[in-house]
């Protein structure tokens, strides 16, 4: 145990990391270092100053990641139409990658020799910041308390807690009735009160959208713009990408849009249930589809439907650091160069439907699909040729197996 | 032109296939059969009977097809959760085979030779009609009179219609302002007024659903039931196939459910702008990955997610009675032997959200999953060699690439 | 340590399934059941009886799975046309599933609680068993020497052995140049001197082909006849599967068919470099090709080609018995209705070719594909409209782009 | 007829092509200019500019694009591994989009309103020249001939010939026994005497390669450098990419390498069957899937394997221009940054073997993978965690359909 010199911990400042960093010291008798991340989670950051500060840390990190994360990260995303198991966004996900990248880079800077997380044995956060982290430094040591420790019960944490005077909230005496986790992207509740399927999710669970029933009655209308296959600016306006991601939140957060109640597969091997908000990303990701439909060839738009399970799949699981993520998003990246125009919009109680888009490259032509007379624009005997020679092979089997 | 004998036309004994009625019978003088299905589109199909009597059909058949057509068609469908280019549910597609199985044994039936539909030169039903056939018989001859004829605007269809003494409705003098296909999955419309893919879709080409805004202002929550993958009962109670999706037709239409404009890619190589409303199958689909939620492993489902696009895409194209879409239903089909359970609905202002799913043959594991202590169900330690061995070779790429 | 009470141990009755056998004696204090299969790896089975008499156990199973292992996973694979890594014919890892069932069997049949195998921790078989004992019994113990005892190096076990009175033979004594398995689909080998993929694999370690260059001077012509996808004659006469393979087997031997020296990719995460020999396998795969490439269909075997590489990559990872590997089976299964005929191979110096095919359901139509003059059986014309139609989504691209 | 101006004519010197220059001044009555490639046919080209000039053609194109074709076409190919149905290497599908594109470049420069080809309407040659065409000048207009004009017998076109004074090689009087196409990737053999898939090829087929049985009874052994995924030098000494594959096409010549017999699925929907002779190709194929089994990660690996089907299919079919072709092509090309090494084969009646491999980049590690003491560079528990967490969804399943 006492060959970790030093260690960079992803500390929230929360009850959890706190216990997390009094334990690595007393544990390792090492050094912490610890590292924040602005990821548009909603919270002050600096208490979480004080809080190491006051543990005895002396380097501390607190980083604005908000733009390299949407830029970088949710954007690319974004591209692929990455949906896991058919609807989840991959909010939390995504957010993965980034950490574990700056806290590898950290301990470069700082010459530590481990990192650390709060993530517990069951989830798949453990697998996404460890992928990450050894992918960026094959030699890193990991340190994961949650595998390691012997505080398996709220009761032995509260009382470490106590037993080093780490300050407990209030409201985290009691047990929390679900666990949650926040970025600029979404935030997600899973465990206790969720637990059975079969139950609704209570209506106190969600915090970053109004309920649709209390959403205007009123539909509301914006543009979104898209250069090269990510969004540019809102209603004319442009911004950089986390600004326009917030300004997107407040829009889908007034309109009770992006909740999502799933079921879905840990890469750990179990089902979990989940709820999910996510109001930006949700616009974001049904406006970029309305994008692609009229400047994606129908080919290059098949095969990013039919890699985009597989791309999902390795974001959720932890692979993005992974040699097959990034050709994915090569081929992705290279559909989207003319992925540029204007959609439209219609924000209502709960949905976001697209009802117009336009594009200096669209491939839409109202000339050629016209039920009006087209000019020769298409020559509809050809489709003859076209439908005799695509059925010649059933025709071929029919006779055989007549 | 003289080799055609007796033809097997899809009549639905509107304007359009009245024409092609006439002109088949003077341009092949040839004896014309009437075939006209009841796919739930919700017509008066003995007018149909009584045109072509008018016309000196002599055989005329009038067919339900209704339940054959949710049975061995649209459920099949669901078990795939196909969406075409990720959004649309093959409303129009999935019909076309029924429609072209049904033409082909009645031209053996009759002892006809040859088959006719009204689908134009430029759209996919030309396709998915003609490969059917082809399958079936591949020595069919077709005639496809939009392709062929010289009536190629409205003015020459009227003409020929007036100089053949065929009635026409009042509303047909002008021309519609879209062109529209219904069944009872869904009711599409193109042309015309939707040929601007910027402008909004208006609201008088809804049918089928009421304006999301003019819906129940509280939510109707409602359970279904499926087995093996198909849905068997509503709120308890079981229905036949098509009986249940017509209630479902009935709750999605109050609550404005389903509706949908897209620009889509059709098989011939253009775009179209389509706008769909399929009430019931929008709330089946939801429904459908609810329950596969809990009772299909992730293998499973994640295969069927892969193959998705690719069967989406074949029904699409035409192509429901080739090899290919017969194996991937195999594959399918298989994976729902334990898709057996309950999804509970809320449906509120054009949405259809699952709120909870239970299944004797659930796989979500309280015991495995919990926050709280799972008396040894699951070994947090475990997941260190997990992820160590998933990540050696991403260690590997790093300490090469360093 | 003392929780067995009954263990089913996978015993070859070579050196180191002895030790484990007495480890597991000597460590669990538990009984211990033997389970020896005979799957065509052509060693005389008895003598492991008289080993695990001598060693004291009371229930010894010795089965000839041979036929079961060729018919229910040898041709179902093969129906697959799997390849893992474009070149390896999984040998080893199709029988492990077949030993894993058994031995579940077995334990299930004895009242056992544990089953054991002697696969290091380093390689696929542990996997490939384990995954197998899990799917059939989940609560099934499994004890896995190599990971668990501290009988790391040869001396070590070598001493254990003399310890404990069990015979050596000469040749254990010093290590072996290489590890090596067979069953009736493959001989392969790997370990020590093949270590080095810069490395000619040396001629010693081929022991079920001839060299290439001893091979006769003449070509032999074989044909094959098969029945839904299975081979089921050799040069006109019927044999079961496992005589039909073991027939095979014999030819490649002498035509020096069916050796392959990779490098590869363990599940576990790192690359090892093999040398396997597939004689008769090689043959039944090209073979199988062969009568495919008449009797089935376009859409039908690009999708096959196309699922294939998963295919391979779930039998080589150890998920047989995983429900998408058997949807994957029903898709192919589904396709070899018709896969039924008589393919005619030259076998010389190391190659298996094939020369001639024939089927009662042959889709070849020399009417169709004829340079002659076809009669009217294809319309060159067609061919205008399909390539219009296939191109008109490149030049709508071609004129935005230009 | 009259409204094509001028016409770019692929043109090879040949009886057929002479024919159709001719043919098309006749008919059109438009200025021809000639368009023959140096593809490596290994045939005189100058012939091709007196047959030109004798028929009057003033503009005359003879290009050597044998370094281009190599580099741009073939290369990109092989680092997909690209197989067509699992056996052809595509040598005359990867051909034509670079005489299509020339040929498009031609027009332009000579201000040409047309081209025009002499392959027939039943093959794929067509549609994978007027892909070309059609992507890179989506407004020209296309002359197919033979889809044409009534010269559909052998005695018609030679009566042509005669009326027209053109020249008629003496043994292109007869009819040819069977029909070939060349480039330094291969040469191709079908329609006649190979029309019977169950006849075995004659001999006299072959011009590319020696039988096996003819070729030294000692192997030869070379050694092929590769860089970025593409051979840079053979035996040690670096050439450019034609002149590179020209020497592997004379050891394959030597060696009887690279010969295939195939019935394979054509994109017009019919079965043909064909002959190749791919020496080169072959060898460069082996070698490169030898050099990337050290290089290539496995995730990338078997993403390859998985694309590789979909991206062969789109060459052969002719969509070498297409979105998704290079959307493919983009994702390999990104896994082949560290394909850099030195492949050492074995080639020997028929055979080239992959006999060793080494890099700087090797991801094969001895210290991991050594059945000898590993120093603890890989933890054998770890493997134990492994196993159960891939294991647990399928013992979840095992518990609920026990």
């Amino acid at each position: 145990m006492n060959d970790v010199k030093k260690v960079v911990l992803a500390f929230s400042g929360g009850l959890d990391t706190s216990v997390i960093l009094k334990w690595l010291q007393t544990t390792y008798q090492c050094e912490v270092v610890t590292f924040t991340a602005d990821l548009g989670q909603g919270e002050e950051l600096e208490p979480a100053r004080s809080k190491a500060q006051l543990m005895g840390v002396r380097q501390i990190f607190i980083d604005d990641l908000r733009e390299e994360f949407v830029r970088d990260f949710v954007f690319p995303m974004m591209r692929a139409n990455a949906l896991y198991e058919g609807l989840y966004l991959l909010g939390t996900s995504i957010a993965r990658p980034l950490i574990a990248k700056r806290q590898i880079e950290i301990a470069r800077e700082v010459g530590a020799d481990a990192v650390s997380h709060g993530a517990t044995g069951k989830g798949n956060d453990q697998v996404r910041f460890e992928l990450g982290y050894y992918a960026l430094n094959p030699d890193i040591k990991i340190i994961a308390p949650w595998r390691e420790w012997d505080l398996t019960s709220r009761e032995a944490l509260i009382a470490f807690a106590e037993a080093h005077q780490i300050p407990i909230p209030r409201d985290k005496r009691g047990e929390s009735p679900f666990s949650t986790d926040a970025n600029i992207l979404h935030t997600s509740s899973e465990g206790k009160v969720l637990e059975d399927p079969w139950e609704e999710v209570p209506d106190y669970v969600y915090s970053r959208t109004v309920n649709p029933e209390d959403a205007p009655d009123t539909p509301e209308y914006i543009t979104l713009d898209f250069e090269r296959g990510d969004a540019v600016a809102l209603n004319g306006e442009g911004h950089s990408p986390a600004t326009l991601l917030a300004k997107l939140n407040d829009l889908g957060r007034a309109h009770g849009i992006g909740r999502l109640d799933l079921v879905e597969n840990r890469f750990v091997g179990m089902k979990s249930r989940g709820m999910y908000e996510t109001p930006g990303g949700t616009i974001l990701h049904i406006a970029h589809r309305g994008i692609e439909s009229i400047t994606l060839d129908r080919g290059a738009a098949h095969l990013k439907d039919e890699l985009m399970p597989r791309y999902a799949e390795l974001i959720y699981n932890g692979f993005w650091f992974a040699p097959e993520r990034e050709m994915l998003q090569a081929a992705i990246d290279h559909s989207q160069a003319k992925v540029t125009g204007t959609v439209r919009l219609k924000l209502y109680k709960g949905q976001a439907s697209v009802v117009g888009r336009k594009s200096p490259h669209s491939l839409y032509s109202p000339r050629i699909v016209t039920f009006e007379d087209d000019a020769g624009a298409y020559d509809q005997r050809d489709a003859k040729g076209f439908i005799r020679l695509n059925a010649l092979r059933l025709r071929l089997l029919g006779q055989r197996d007549a």
